[in-house]
């Protein structure tokens, strides 16, 4: 790696994140909120609960951060530059006459320039929540990498809950089971800035980061233009599960006796619920077709 | 302000809440729980789980202040006299033969002033908590806000999660957006002896902690006598909504395009909100897009 | 109590848990998850999820203190020689071909070993949230019960709580009301160990570890042979509630009183769920009979 090569990676993991990309996360963050059903009547009818819930769409990553980490949820009031800058941008969103935000939003091009600052600003938060969690546990990698993915992708994680306590969102057994392509993508960095702090990885932080970067903004703008759910990480999972867990599939019988073990051995109630086991084995063998 | 206006203030905000403010504030709060349906019946079957609930009334906005500034919830069960005072008031008000207790409380004289003496420990529940939380965070008056309103009224909350948790109480999509009036009022001395607190109220805060106070218990027993749901803020938020959002509803085109602007750009359909899950699958697959 | 058995308690009390105990518990833990309907196939289409259950299931009693004391909850991430015991464990238990740990397990004797030394660790569990609590509070002894009792029986808390969320579950009214005989055996160790921590006991800590457990053991062991839920506290938990809530079974006239209050005094809105208050009015009434 040359000199510009280093002084260009080094210049870009410098780059403060406040105010520009900042606001295109608000801006991603409370647009997702206001394309939910409903939203903007929630908005009209009380605007109180509709700003709580755009400042947890806007800070949920922290927020569950902190609450893994046992430090004061509401820690993130304090920055009030924050709060304020989320809260107007909320403002003008759900009011701004004529919604004018919405159409200009509604262009791609502009959609695509936002997604990806928010993109940017997740490795930023991905490399806070690693180091900030080595500040606690100097060992403690898997937590360094459960912060660093949990400041990363666990916005939806906090919102995903306060819907369900709103009862807007009734969970089925297996809905949390699916991982957004997100969720691994950010699970990956995570895994990848942790073992480069734990210097593992021989890689300085500022190419790590800017690398990452480019993958993240590369796949979600590529996703968005392109309206297939491109899986970049497909063989990757294809490769681990295989290495883990796909040699047991070469004995089908042996699937039967594990999902009619329980049935047969003792203190669970499956013989009640059987219908759902049969079901669930049906989906799973069709998965695994 | 005369000398023995000050001396009265004064010596009103030095009364000690222990222990007869704080008996009947264990008193409303128990019989409200008794008078859930199904209380009792619980009671008999389970006194521990009544016990636990009971606690929960007296005490929430206490763990919920405790939660929302990492501290740990269970610090109220180290109070020993508390909880031996409010446990009895459980045991008697649950336990007490022919249910005397119930009989005298039926009568709205001790009704009005055990109620009455309720509100003022909710004013010094607000006081301790912006109190509390400015010794955490100097300048984060979001945060002594927050606190202050959940010790004042976070009871509720933390009784309605539980009952959530217990499933006897089912929420729908609006249920949390109703504020009642108690959290309005709350809120507000919050924000009151919030400024008060930063200098930016030009009033002592033992005249503030009087006037409060006589406010909260006229509203109180106004409410309680005649049975209306008087709304002393109505005029207020109104004036506020009027200020911040009234001047977009000159527009009335523009609410719709607000409205059917999510069903148009791309991942909700605000319009048909009955299938919400399939609302939400749709927005899972194109969020991905 | 002669030198030889103060030597056998002893010895006893400081037995390590780490690693055959600990194994135990990981076994039994990790096959109750197994045995529930879905599980496998859950493993098999997202193990990260299935994982992330085993571990709640494993160390769900330790998060619960530490949720309940404000300490990380995420702290059992950071002892990683346990996490890489337990991750094998699961591994082995849900991907081994032919499924042959379950085999082994479902024999009885096996499963006997493996409950009994799991009971084991619960003594040590109990013990060390009580000490751990008086490290925070020198008095409290209410607090020491609590986190003794979370240690020892609140994984199942954690678990069902998990389901809940997962939407795996859904919670009756009087769910939560019955304790299982597993948590009331715990509350009544907690309650003995803290008493003997604050030496209110006059019994050495060895001695009532040893005795505790032995108790344990012999409790599991005979309710896994004759698979009758034989209750050893009926008779303690009887004497209890005579004394306590006993003797106003003698005025059933005051019974009806008691339920007929809410309907007639104000505030509560039991009209709406008449039904169920009757319901409930039934159930207690045939309870009582």
């Amino acid at each position: 790696m040359g000199t510009p090569w280093d002084e260009l990676t080094l210049t870009f993991s410098r780059t403060s994140m406040f105010p520009f990309f900042d606001i295109a996360h608000y801006v991603v963050s409370v647009m997702a909120l206001k394309q939910q059903p409903g939203a903007a009547a929630v908005a009209w009818q009380n605007p109180l609960s509709s700003w709580f819930t755009a400042m947890l769409h806007c800070f949920g990553g922290g927020i569950l951060s902190c609450i893994l980490l046992a430090e004061p949820p509401l820690r993130f009031l304090t920055n009030h530059t924050h709060i304020l800058l989320a809260s107007s941008i909320w403002y003008i969103i759900f009011f701004c006459p004529c919604d004018l935000v919405s159409q200009g939003y509604s262009y791609l091009p502009v959609q695509l320039l936002a997604a990806g600052m928010k993109e940017v600003t997740r490795t930023w938060k991905i490399v806070g929540g690693v180091t900030h969690a080595n500040s606690y546990y100097k060992n403690g990698w898997l937590v360094m990498i459960a912060i660093g993915w949990a400041r990363g992708a666990g916005g939806s994680i906090i919102t995903t809950f306060e819907q369900l306590v709103k009862g807007d969102w009734k969970p089925k057994g297996d809905e949390w089971l699916k991982m957004s392509h997100t969720a691994k993508i950010t699970l990956l960095g995570s895994v990848m800035f942790t073992f480069q702090h734990t210097d593992h990885l021989g890689i300085s932080k500022h190419n790590l980061m800017f690398l990452y970067t480019i993958f993240l903004v590369t796949i979600k703008v590529t996703m968005m233009i392109t309206k297939s759910p491109l899986v970049p990480l497909a063989p990757l999972e294809d490769i681990l599960s295989r290495m883990l867990f796909g040699w047991q599939q070469q004995i089908p019988s042996c699937e039967k006796k594990t999902e009619t073990r329980p049935a047969s051995n003792g203190p669970c109630s499956s013989a009640s619920e059987a219908p759902v086991d049969a079901a669930d084995d049906a989906k799973k063998k069709y998965a695994e077709d």
